[in-house]
């Protein structure tokens, strides 16, 4: 895991409402609403491994992630374990099921030690129901948040398993492209749960890297990936998608 | 396509609020705004094949489907369509749109002779900052597609390509279960694009129908399915869900 700062609720109240409202959410919020924010959230701690929910439990509370990383997953009846997502600081989850069925409609666990800060979900609607503008952010969020899903069924429809992996490393790249450098990134979490976020058995996984390594020159030693020739990379992935690289719709959501 | 009615916007002003007030976006509005959204709203028939709009153009209208199938796709950089969804009487599209980046994220067909309404985008964003009510039945309506969502994501990255198919069908009984019949159901769109929507190659999709006849007994005349053994077809592809036959999600979505 490569985290390279550890974020944590500043706890001057001052220093707080001015990092609430730097999050989408709480974006353009009275100091009034934000305070009332402060007041509610409760910072914790999670060992790698806890679970702080299970699908189908009533939603008591949203969270944002404030540092390491958490995965949203399913259960099927024959246990396997379908990962949804995984994230990282300062995205939020739980939130939308507040409007939803008032259920998790997945379990969440702390893939390494984290921390998150959470909120009881009554007063999201409660809030929501007060301030429009705070109804408009969530709007925007779940946009933001469909625009993402619509875009990872588009690639497992049509890409094939090496493309899926490349494209995953090309979006890592995305957000923080310098033409002038040989990129190199770091997987940001271990190889079988990147092969179960992107829906690859661990047989075909390894056999896509394989692939990609042959088709397009990147080398991996570790969690570091070399990116020797990006616009070899881009090409072989970027045919089976409708996007181009430098991805446009990271742009979008970080406007 | 099977439509039992052609469904078409009252002409008398009352019939028409009535109508948009029972559509889930326009629930418990105020009859002011129900009337505001009468006047603004234009109805269309489309011929078959018809583009509404594509990926990328400005959001310039948000829509409901009245009758017949809108197909909503995008189209990777080597020409392969992805089917994001297809969609049929009274789902909104666009609506969420408004919300995100000003652009379509997808483009829309009329996959048969259909009919929608739609309303200028702009209006959307006004009065959902005007009235909290509507502001918040957009939130429960994204909060729904995101549900549906998350689920088609888990079932592309878990289930084997006849369970696909096999969940398509039991999606189709769920919405109308009644145990004392053989059910049959009707294939709501030719196969080819039935391959799309799930994200399966024709070859694959053929193999992966056969194999599904085999293990679970379904039989296939034209649009017409017939199920003999429900309990075999729901065992088969049930396990890798973690939803349960009768789902789940559609209960809590009609609710």
């Amino acid at each position: 895991m490569h985290s390279s700062s550890v974020h944590s609720l500043p706890a001057n109240e001052k220093e707080r409402c001015a990092f609430l409202s730097s999050l989408p959410l709480f974006r353009g919020l009275s100091q009034d609403t934000l305070a009332y924010f402060s007041e509610h959230a409760r910072e914790e701690v999670l060992p790698k491994g806890k679970i702080l929910f299970l699908q189908g439990d009533p939603v008591n509370y949203f969270y944002v992630v404030m540092d390491g990383w958490i995965k949203l997953f399913r259960e099927t009846l024959e246990g396997d374990e379908a990962v949804i997502d995984v994230l990282t600081t300062h995205h939020f989850f739980g939130e939308m099921a507040v409007f939803d069925g008032k259920r998790y409609s997945w379990s969440a666990q702390a893939v390494d030690l984290s921390r998150v800060v959470s909120w009881p979900a009554a007063i999201l609607e409660e809030q929501a129901l007060l301030h429009n503008r705070l109804a408009i952010n969530i709007l925007r969020s779940m946009a933001d948040y469909r625009e993402q899903r619509d875009r990872e069924i588009e690639h497992l429809k049509v890409q094939t398993a090496p493309q899926r992996i490349g494209c995953f490393l090309l979006r890592l790249v995305s957000e923080h492209w310098d033409k002038n450098t040989v990129p190199t990134i770091h997987l940001p979490y271990d190889k079988s749960l990147l092969a179960l976020r992107l829906g690859l058995k661990s047989e075909t996984f390894s056999r896509a890297l394989n692939v990609l390594k042959k088709e397009t020159g990147i080398t991996i030693r570790g969690a570091a990936v070399s990116i020797p020739n990006i616009d070899k990379l881009s090409h072989y992935c970027c045919g089976a998608c409708s996007n181009e690289f430098p991805c446009q719709d990271l742009k979008q959501s970080n406007a």
